[in-house]
């Protein structure tokens, strides 16, 4: 088995595993090349670029996942959503769901009509990829909170509005896109994903109380239909520090956190039967190479050689990362030697 | 001694004292009229103007504590720093600081120059405030953050790129702002402010590991610098979750947080031997009031009557509150009983 999938597991390995959220992107001239000629969901849409996307940072950085490529909103195409991805702003909905109305006029997810060159591109991935390959989902406030706001949001007025004002909307919503996540994340196990990530990366913004009462329970139901497939899920979240008893506790074999707290403490409050993913900045990674190499021992002497770290940054690559330094830094993790005999196999 | 100071110092008090940060601004209608003739730096300006702004919402609300009015750049402009300042977006500097140069062309805060008016303000708040007033400075990071971003940020990657990679011009930055920060505070308390809050509202886009070091030994220094007068100082920030040890650790006798984590998981964090202050959501202002109720009551449920509460939203009060809303959360706080005995006089 892959040191990725064996620490999904908290099993031993041999090196810790790193891959990095938006590996394929921006920061690669070979993707900025392509999107030249194609928009993010033309790529979507043509089976083989998304295995050439999916896999050009498997071999560009020796990374041991690759994450299937597309964007968290693809899937509300199927839902009767239009909207617009803009590579800095992210998505723009046109028409926000602001009231029931709204919410009734999306229609149940259909992956046929909007997927199906994703889910073909699976197939195509596991043929040749070296390493695992994990499915994603948005998680549901996440989407929620664009289809609400129109787009990203810094303060989530109307999300939180809606929520807490037009309870049985919030509801609907939730339950319709909690149903799309579940098919879509199966069907990517189905044609052969080998790990899946749901990306709330957005519930930073809610109380723990708040979390537990409008998101917990919908959380709770996309890892529990995808538990039966035995393939490992990870949870993922930013500014989650104060959640990270709430998210584990609603489900995911891996949580993912962001730097804002120390992988220690983190894991402190998820517990030791949950194996843990992250925590570099990934802002770090435009700092000289010392201070990048200071910066990532520290995750590492943070996990302390316990068996079920996955190395990743807090959040996405940004853009203007320089390619050598995500290379030097999977050299890097790999090449760590933790004092204890604990992480080597 | 009144019911906000006696928790300052965790001494019992009769009812729970609160306060909102920006109590005084946009969500008056009071406030909104006089903007209509006079900017923000323009009310700084005239103490008079700012006695009036800092003494109405204790009037309005019937808050515990007055906060002076002022925006956190204002000591800014005695250090030749030359901004605009807008309600919705925050300052815009004009020349951010990006290098050795930028930062050796600014000076030493001058408070004769440039804040005189709200020091004179301090005394002739103090003549007719019948609860007591809070001075308050930005905090060194923020401040910093302003100064090298150009305004508010998302990321701070300008500012995290030059604390990273030029070490030595970000110590002698923080270094100025936090000597200046010790000046305007110390006037402050000289004039009569009888308390101060540290807002280092940005602290929480850094990791624990790099707050301490790039961060923690200068506001370790202001809050040094004001334990001799007797004055019980509060330590801001948002996004704090895992930071609360850190900062507690760099001084504050009160610790405030925002609503992203529980307030009894924020205690256990920052120890029994601090006082607390939140962290109601302020967007749960812009819900039904039934829902204001019960997450006002969570709050007060979680610091469980224990000596060292101060009633306070996470944030801001936002533009758009309903002023009776605050009114009526005053009440419900000032109303509220916990069930063991502990709060009672």
């Amino acid at each position: 088995m892959s040191r990725f999938l064996q620490a999904c597991r908290r099993q031993r390995v041999d090196r810790t595993p790193v891959w990095f959220m938006r590996q394929a992107g921006r920061s690669q001239p070979s993707y900025r090349a392509l999107r030249a000629r194609y928009s993010l969901l033309e790529i979507c849409r043509d089976s083989s670029l998304v295995a050439e996307v999916t896999l050009s940072p498997v071999e560009q950085l020796d990374v041991d996942a690759a994450i299937l490529f597309a964007d968290i909103t693809v899937p509300l195409l199927g839902m009767g959503v239009a909207f617009e991805l803009q590579d800095r702003t992210g998505p723009r909905i046109r028409r926000p769901v602001r009231s029931a109305a709204d919410a009734e006029a999306l229609h149940p997810f259909e992956p046929e009509a909007t997927v199906e060159a994703l889910l073909d591109a699976v197939r195509l991935i596991r043929r040749s990829a070296a390493v695992p390959l994990i499915g994603f989902a948005g998680g549901p406030f996440t989407l929620a909170s664009y289809l609400i706001e129109g787009g990203p949001s810094r303060e989530f007025l109307h999300t939180k509005a809606l929520m807490r004002g037009q309870r049985r909307v919030w509801e609907a919503l939730m339950s319709l896109l909690t149903d799309a996540t579940i098919t879509y994340l199966l069907a990517q196990i189905t044609r052969g994903a080998q790990a899946v990530q749901l990306f709330d990366s957005w519930v930073g913004a809610l109380s723990p109380r708040e979390y537990a009462a409008f998101v917990a329970p919908h959380s709770r139901r996309i890892f529990e239909a995808v538990r039966p497939t035995g393939v490992p899920a990870i949870h993922f979240g930013t500014g989650t520090a104060g959640l990270l008893k709430e998210m584990a506790s609603s489900g995911g074999d891996v949580i993912g956190v962001d730097w804002r707290v120390g992988l220690d403490a983190a894991w402190a409050q998820i517990g030791p039967d949950r194996a843990i993913q992250g925590n570099l900045d990934p802002s770090t990674l435009l700092a000289p190479p010392e201070v990048l190499r200071a910066e990532a021992e520290a995750v590492l002497a943070q996990a302390g050689g316990r068996p079920g770290h996955i190395f990743n940054l807090g959040h996405g690559v940004l853009p203007e990362t320089p390619p050598e330094r995500l290379r030097e830094l999977v050299e890097f993790v790999h090449d760590y030697r933790h004092e204890t005999a604990g992480v080597r196999g």
